[in-house]
């Protein structure tokens, strides 16, 4: 440096004072990002071998598949009206929230309000918040997982320090979950459990019979539902998509979306938490009003990203 | 509801195990949003007072305020290509986070590398990031806050566990940082200082010598700084902005920004942590690893919002 203050300086510390986080290093590798992004790293950019990319669930990355022309309209409209490019409120745009409670209502036995909608920035952030507002008990908490699962939750409620338990998805019974082993795993500490719908990685969409026995057991424990419906209505097999929220009066359920696979937009960060609970347990049991408290301390999707109609496209 | 579920069911149970994160309710009362959400949802909306909208520095929302057309078409092309339609990488797209190393080495002893910067969802993220690789010693560490100061980052060490400790800025000293009552307040347990440049909420911009200050205190006490930088080269009076990393090889900083003030888009969710530190104590200590791994398991700015050349439109 050509400035005169590096000659006063007094010896560099022997130690600085910032110690690492060894926990967070080793949750790296239950990120499906981070292990292909170590692959591809390792792999040698001059060999001839084809590569088939199997892994990230992310066809937005080949031109044959494309979003809605109108979807991308909207946003670009949103976007050229210089009228949305302000901070969103915490629970996000009331029209978007509105459109997906629309949306989602179609599938069930009751309605769901704009407020039972909370807009994250993709569904990832919608496992982190979920994750963050259970995190009360520090070392206390469980959360039931399935397994085959998405290893994303492990490494929030990991992080979160929520002990993961899991339970067997069964590969006879088309990946239902093993319901004794969740009673099993079960104690006073357990707050929720979470289901994967249709099935990441197993690929089975549920039945409504199995659907009704999870929200049943649900009840028995005193715990609730995380619905990961991320994929929802993306079936190829004979069985239809039912929601978790079908079964919301039963048992609470936290419904977890997002624009992502349906629009085949993973990029553009728009995702949602909804509360399926027609009897009100999360507002009683408060994790409504820690959901908007985690929101306003955190961070959203862009703005006017957030101002167009899922709903509209979502019905296409 | 009309299905036969219901007819079977178990009494609802006496108590859900699910209990609210009291702290985190708490934490709504440190973020500026949610105060002004409260006092904006007590406004009468029949009085004919005139409002004053003073909070939140958020000038996008008058038309008045409009950002670079470029900076509109630039993201609006990348929208409609459809090539940015993927999950980003964790860290950030290569091109933006070139542009912005670039850009703020022009006020730099040395040269940043794109390997510096790290892309988040506005400066609010980066905030949630850097209080979230700190947590890893909970009860332990702590963190020195400008006092007055943004507090937010509060709200954020709070929930991360972290203890908190103010220390003055001086309204007599241009609102310069109380360093006496700094080396006072710290201990083997802290791990970094925050100074806001130029300040937020008092509008100060702070001296080259006031700042080499703070780098001399911080390396003294083995400890990080991290410079809020949201609001750089946005200065009216006639101080020049210098930015905290022409220091960092007296003490590693963090540099904090977005293009949410210059631009005039907080909502597009833009912002960055940059490391400046020649002399790779970030890399040695492995916070830049734990950087990497909270990307990991974190959300994301928009893909197509990351492909822009922010570093042009910043100079303009």
């Amino acid at each position: 440096m050509s400035n005169g203050t590096m000659s006063q300086l007094t010896p560099a510390p022997d130690a600085w004072n910032f110690a690492p986080d060894e926990a967070l290093l080793g949750l790296s590798a239950l990120s499906v990002r981070s292990v292909l992004g170590s692959i591809k790293a390792g792999m040698d950019p001059g060999s001839d071998r084809p590569v088939i990319p199997l892994g990230h669930g992310d066809p937005s990355a080949f031109p044959c598949f494309r979003t809605a022309p109108e979807a991308v309209e909207a946003v670009s409209a949103a976007l050229h009206s210089g009228e949305h490019n302000s901070y969103p409120t915490g629970v996000g745009l009331e029209p978007a929230r509105r459109s997906i409670a629309r949306h989602l209502s179609l599938d069930l036995p009751y309605e769901l309000s704009p407020d039972d909608v909370y807009l994250t920035s993709g569904c990832s952030q919608a496992i982190e918040i979920v994750c963050s507002v259970l995190a009360g008990r520090p070392g206390a908490s469980n959360i039931l997982l399935p397994r085959p699962g998405y290893l994303f939750y492990e490494a929030r409620a990991a992080f979160n320090g929520m002990e993961v338990r899991y339970f067997d998805l069964l590969p006879d019974s088309d990946w239902e979950a093993d319901l004794d082993a969740v009673e099993a795993l079960a104690d006073g500490n357990t707050v929720c459990m979470v289901l994967v719908n249709p099935g990441n990685p197993c690929g089975n969409v549920y039945s409504y019979d199995h659907l009704a026995k999870v929200a049943k057991t649900a009840r028995k424990l005193g715990i609730f539902v995380i619905a990961d419906e991320v994929y929802a209505h993306l079936t190829f097999g004979k069985n239809r998509f039912v929601p978790m929220g079908v079964f919301g009066s039963v048992a609470p359920v936290l419904t977890l979306g997002s624009i992502s696979k349906r629009w085949v937009v993973p990029g553009w960060r728009l995702g949602w938490i909804v509360t399926n609970d027609p009897n009100g347990v999360f507002r009683r049991t408060k994790l409504v009003e820690s959901i908007k408290s985690y929101l306003d301390i955190s961070c959203d999707p862009a703005t006017f990203v957030q101002v167009t109609d899922p709903c509209k496209f979502l019905q296409r």
